[in-house]
């Protein structure tokens, strides 16, 4: 069904406002000998076009405009012009140029972290195209990230890939999912304005181009705050992505085998098997929790020479889980110390390659630093020229409009509602950014889009109907050995339920599961978790 | 009852042969205030040694000698020696020194492949202690490793951590596990030298040390073979590794992603989405039907905007699978072809970042490159002074061991036999190391073992029982959609069965099930494989 669908729109006429998709000839040829004044077939060999040794047509790490005004072809036959992808002469970036009256209206979508899915979970794609922008090609469940760094979970059980999220993008011809990163947006143009991202870490040059929307999403989240403190970005781990959990899964593993080696002394044991996690809200005690756990059941099995070595300290400014109800902080710190975690008040001041200092001048030697204290806007909020919250997020009114610009909307942790309407700017929580989420994707599918006006500068005056409102559900952490936390208080008011505990830990499983978006997730965390019960973690160091 | 052994065993008197694990004060002190004058508790706080700011004492980056021997501790009574962990001021080693009389004999195994952790895991630990030393904690069942480049598999389903395949290594007092390369073999001395690994390939200075041993097990493997063509080890992605999976899957999927990317002319896209394989053998062939069942299946799904550009081409000098009956082969082509796999005849000469040349001067762009050419002796095995076998291996007799020197055997892609055997040198199949482990393991525990000959020098006129004789059962390799082929004529001769299609798949796929070592990976492979055939293959691109 659905790749008939695909079949009949793919071939579209030039000037639709999409990259014409058409290959010019099935067959087309793949080799090629050197020598240019032969372009006959030989026996066996399909003969690839001329232009592929003496032309120099990888724009993909050039520049656009000299990549494609550069391009000539021996077959002529076989060449398809970009009709609706033009390299912009003025700019140097190739495009997804403006959608032409009749198409469908184009929103695009930067981010997939929990608002961004949520929303592109939810749209109706028979109203919208859509193009999603993002740097990584999957949602990440952050709540059961921190599992998977000590092999509770497996990574892919907590990483949703946005195809699966929204078929559209991988089907659909006029939608798209691009891996690159926004550089900038001119809300002038309706134009949003892209890299390509680099490949490890290796040195590249970016592919750049922009893309043209009648409605644009931003949801492209945040930065973990390091304060400016010296030496957090080179030496800390943070814990927001797949990849740095497997970071850190790696590290942990890898000193736990390096500590057993002969002629290590004792101190050097002692630095390199503690782990050290900063910040003490729900991630640092969650991850705190994991590590304990794995200390307690897995490592005295699979690491018995070093386990009297292994020490985790949860430093902390202030309180540890300082928006939960007392109570069960009392609880989240007796069980975090009863379990071997030592829980320090401090503020750190400089962060060195083995070692940490705080602000009192104690030095901390650690094998392992995990950075959770908080987030705050990023480079690229802080960039652009758009009205800000208090806090520097991008500022929104209560619909979730950036006011002052058209057409652009914001949402999750890099936006915050301006100081005009009155509302306080509300956490960074993945509670918050999936709510405005569902809540943006129904003022599109059934206020926006119903009212045909989905197209650029064309909702200027229609009715948005009731304005976003956020009723905080509860919260919830595990603090490991099977006990969580989980406090209503907050959301049913003085008669609320605050409770702490094994039904509480069973409660915040299920939550979990119920929330990951994909069966085949929420088949495999339940999986994971039966074969961690059964067989303990896996311990396998990958690369 | 494990854990009630450790803890018995765990305080072993000086002198005993292995390092002291005694932990000098459980409350040792973790933090230390900068002022060297003062190493009083502060209120609430415990006190690091003094040395720890004062004195360089991370050994572990420096050479052994230098800082044990520069060692100075500020609270003498905290100090434990290394009775056993010596350093040897004559070669800068720290050391795992030779086993005492009384102790049990000590056997070094090099590896974590197929015939070190077959021998590992049948050894008998009530006999040995055993000391593994590889650079990486788990075997890779090779071969499934092909399934997981393209999500039919997870990758930590072929991986099995070297502590589950021997718990001793994880557990018992004196057996160890190593993470750390082998750079050098005193036979004489019966001394093993190494280095650890480095972390990321992150600038390390590795620490370095030596470990004694009765009895030596060389089953480092093999390497690739390259044959010296310019390129190769800078562009071409091997796959023997779990980490070169993860690599191989992170270029494909990128390299889908980008494609699709606006301005991006349509031969770039055509490079970018072809894929090449080299070599024929059964990685190169499994590989190449793994991904064409991917391309058929996924990404015509879930990369719709670019399934006519993905081509697959499989470059082989001689025949594909010239291992196999002759009918299999036939069989094999067809099928690729079918499916959408180019064969071609070809020669390698040189490889470019973005294209290959082959010895008839065609030119192939490639957007990814994977070589499968088999192995040949690592420059490890090259660079000792041993006896070697025709091709390059380190030579042995019947009984696996090398000649001219005591108490050393090598086994598996390392080892071949020597020319005065009358043997042929064995093909360097899972299926041969496998079977030599087996049979080696057997030789320690019931003829070395119950001859109390496992101590060093002590094995000269043992009975050694009846010599290695090596039996192929049989060859198996998949071609993708629910394909394979199983050739049964090598081992059972002209009435020997060879067969291929779907009923070999099933034989392929429950063969290789039965022979994944612990249970959880059986369940797993099995859970993957059903949930792929479910929910199709995941493709999420994680870092």
């Amino acid at each position: 069904m659905a790749l008939a669908r695909i079949s009949r729109n793919w071939r579209r006429s030039p000037g639709t406002g999409a990259i014409n998709h058409n290959r010019p000839n099935k067959e087309t040829p793949f080799y090629n000998t050197p020598d240019p004044t032969s372009n006959s077939k030989t026996a066996g060999k399909i003969l690839y076009t001329q232009s592929l040794t003496n032309v120099d047509h990888m724009n993909f790490d050039g520049k656009g405009t000299q990549a494609i005004q550069g391009y000539r072809f021996a077959h002529a036959e076989r060449v398809t012009n970009f009709p609706d992808s033009k390299t912009d002469s003025n700019s140097g970036y190739a495009s997804l140029e403006a959608t032409k009256p009749g198409d469908k209206p184009r929103v695009v979508v930067l981010g997939t972290g929990w608002a961004a899915c949520r929303f592109l979970k939810g749209l109706d794609t028979t109203i919208y195209d859509v193009v999603c922008i993002s740097p990584r090609n999957h949602m990440v469940f952050t709540p059961l990230l921190a599992s998977t760094c000590v092999g509770t979970l497996e990574f892919r059980s907590v990483a949703e890939p946005v195809g699966r999220v929204q078929s559209a993008l991988a089907s659909d011809p006029n939608s798209y999912f691009y891996l690159a990163t926004c550089t900038n947006i001119d809300t002038e143009k309706h134009e949003v304005y892209c890299e390509t991202v680099s490949e490890n870490g290796q040195p590249y040059e970016p592919h750049r181009f922009k893309v043209a929307y009648d409605k644009l999403v931003i949801a492209s989240g945040s930065e973990p705050l390091t304060f400016g403190i010296k030496g957090v970005k080179e030496h800390a781990y943070f814990l927001r992505e797949v990849s740095q959990a497997q970071q850190i899964r790696k590290k942990l593993l890898l000193n736990l085998m390096l500590s057993e080696t002969p002629g290590v002394s004792e101190e050097e044991k002692e630095r390199m098997l503690h782990c050290v996690v900063i910040g003490g809200g729900p991630t640092g005690v969650e991850f705190s929790g994991e590590l304990s756990d794995f200390i307690v059941r897995d490592v005295c099995q699979r690491y018995a020479h070093v386990k009297n070595y292994v020490r985790v300290t949860l430093i902390e400014a202030n309180e540890i889980l300082s928006s939960f109800d007392v109570g069960l902080r009392q609880y989240a710190k007796k069980h975090l110390s009863k379990y071997g975690v030592r829980l320090v008040r401090g503020v750190v001041k400089e962060v060195h390659p083995k070692k940490l200092i705080l602000s009192d001048g104690s030095v901390v030697p650690y094998g392992l630093l995990v950075w959770s204290t908080g987030v705050g806007p990023s480079d690229f909020v802080k960039s652009m020229d758009l009205p800000k919250s208090p806090g520097g997020r991008i500022g929104i009114d209560e619909w979730l409009r950036v006011p002052s610009v058209e057409d652009v909307f914001a949402l999750g942790d890099c936006a915050g509602f301006l100081e005009q309407t009155g509302k306080q700017v509300l956490p960074a929580l993945a509670q918050v950014a999936e709510r405005e989420g569902k809540f943006l994707v129904e003022l599109f599918n059934k206020r926006i889009g119903k009212q045909n006006a989905g197209k650029a500068c064309s909702a200027k005056d229609i009715d948005l109907g009731d304005p976003f409102v956020y009723k905080h559900l509860g919260s919830m952490a595990s603090v490991g050995r099977y006990k969580a936390l989980v406090d209503l208080t907050q959301s049913q008011g003085p008669t609320g339920v605050s409770m702490a505990g094994f039904t509480s830990w069973i409660i915040w499983r299920s939550a979990y599961l119920t929330r990951v978006l994909s069966w085949r997730n929420r088949f495999y965390v339940a999986i994971n978790w039966a074969t961690t019960l059964v067989f303990g973690r896996d311990n396998t160091r990958i690369g």
